[in-house]
């Protein structure tokens, strides 16, 4: 047996989310179904982070196990070709041991969250943007996502159906940038809870608008309670970009 | 009456291309249906550049004429509701004397050519990039591209359909460049002949392969004979970038 590691891109709009479910196709059939086309073997393939209908990937790191042996850009080009028409692209694939986990043993993950802040909408980047018309500062979202960073108690930030055990994470880096008409939000920790990027995105746009201060923004973490933050974001706008392992 | 200049972007994928025909769907009458539909008035919409089928736009400049008066706010934020669901966006209007013509008085147009140099398949690209697999040396391309900068018979490089009354064109740049696994192209010049664009990036992803030598581009240059250069390429990485106004 071999265990495999991959690099996968994938564009999220056509999925009910990473994780199989009934009620439409995900990112996980369709390459479990590759990986059976391409090896006979009926594999369970795991993912760094599940990533919600419509939430794109740059970097999404997988893993599975293969009894019968393969060479690594065998197993990278038959998946790419077994995997058409679905938009989900294996970028790259390496043997690992037995040891590594793509979610378990994962040490940190990174996403980039892209607002369209102009009054036209998106046209070729339609679905892959969050469109928000009126003017966003982004140096005061920098600011108030400041008071985010670091280890706290997210509950206002935690999804209702979030089945993490505590609310507790570490924000490793919030960093908002204005490129352009684009503002682009970069997290990473080494784990988040459900919906958090998304609320915490919800929650800045507010910033940027001027509706809302910092102060309002440490008021909104310290109540631990969802209610008190901002809406959730879009998936249209976010993207698993990589997962990193020791 | 008023002349308007408004600046467009568009997604060329559900094109026949920028300029009315019978056999599909182009930017031009999207844009003409949606004028009619905002000021009731009959109007011919003039494009700096008429894109093929499936090319892109960034910067897209246009003008047409109103009888009635209006705001630029109100002509872009109607023309852009109007529009739906057709992927084209008024990005700004301003009104321009009429000496002002999009085609006529534009002093230069530049273009982006995106190629995805890489073994795995688009996916949040697709349709908007040029898949190559094979690895294409970028730094070769820039140099042999410099041999097609300046005044020349491109009639090498030109389609047969091309209208143009002459194949003598000035070409005032043709840069190539690797940004991760993307390899851009950018061409600017006062006009370009019909496929230009393309038919130079399908020579320089010869020579990005090795196939193709510096001297073999100046030879296919100085033979004036479209059977001489290399193939069109797609023309899904192809995007009009601005057009320049004195």
């Amino acid at each position: 047996m071999q265990r495999w590691k991959l690099i996968i891109e994938y564009d999220g709009r056509p999925f009910s989310g990473w994780q199989r479910q009934d009620n439409g196709p995900s990112v996980q059939q369709s390459l479990e179904e590759a990986v059976q086309r391409l090896s006979g073997e009926t594999v369970r393939v795991h993912a760094s982070g599940r990533t919600d209908a419509g939430v794109h990937a740059l970097g999404q790191v997988v893993h599975f196990d293969l009894e019968k042996p393969f060479l690594a850009d065998k197993i990278r080009d038959g998946l790419n070709f077994h995997l058409r028409p679905n938009p989900v692209a294996v970028l790259s694939v390496e043997p690992v041991s037995e040891e590594f986990h793509a979610r378990l043993t994962s040490t940190g993950r990174s996403y980039v969250y892209r607002i369209l802040n102009r009054r036209a909408p998106p046209t070729l980047d339609a679905g892959r943007v969050w469109h928000v018309q009126r003017p966003l500062d982004a140096a005061a979202m920098h600011a108030a996502a400041q008071v985010l960073v670091g280890r706290h108690d997210f509950s206002s930030f935690r999804a209702s159906i979030c089945q993490a055990k505590s609310p507790l994470k570490t924000l490793d880096r919030l960093d908002v940038e204005r490129v352009g008409d684009e503002v682009r939000i970069h997290a990473a920790a080494r784990s988040f809870l459900h919906h958090q990027v998304r609320n915490m995105v919800g929650t800045l746009e507010l910033v940027g608008a001027g509706k809302w201060s910092v102060a309002d923004v440490r008021a909104a973490l310290e109540a631990c309670d969802r209610r008190r933050s901002g809406p959730t974001a879009p998936p249209d706008g976010l993207y698993f970009v990589e997962a990193r392992y020791r």
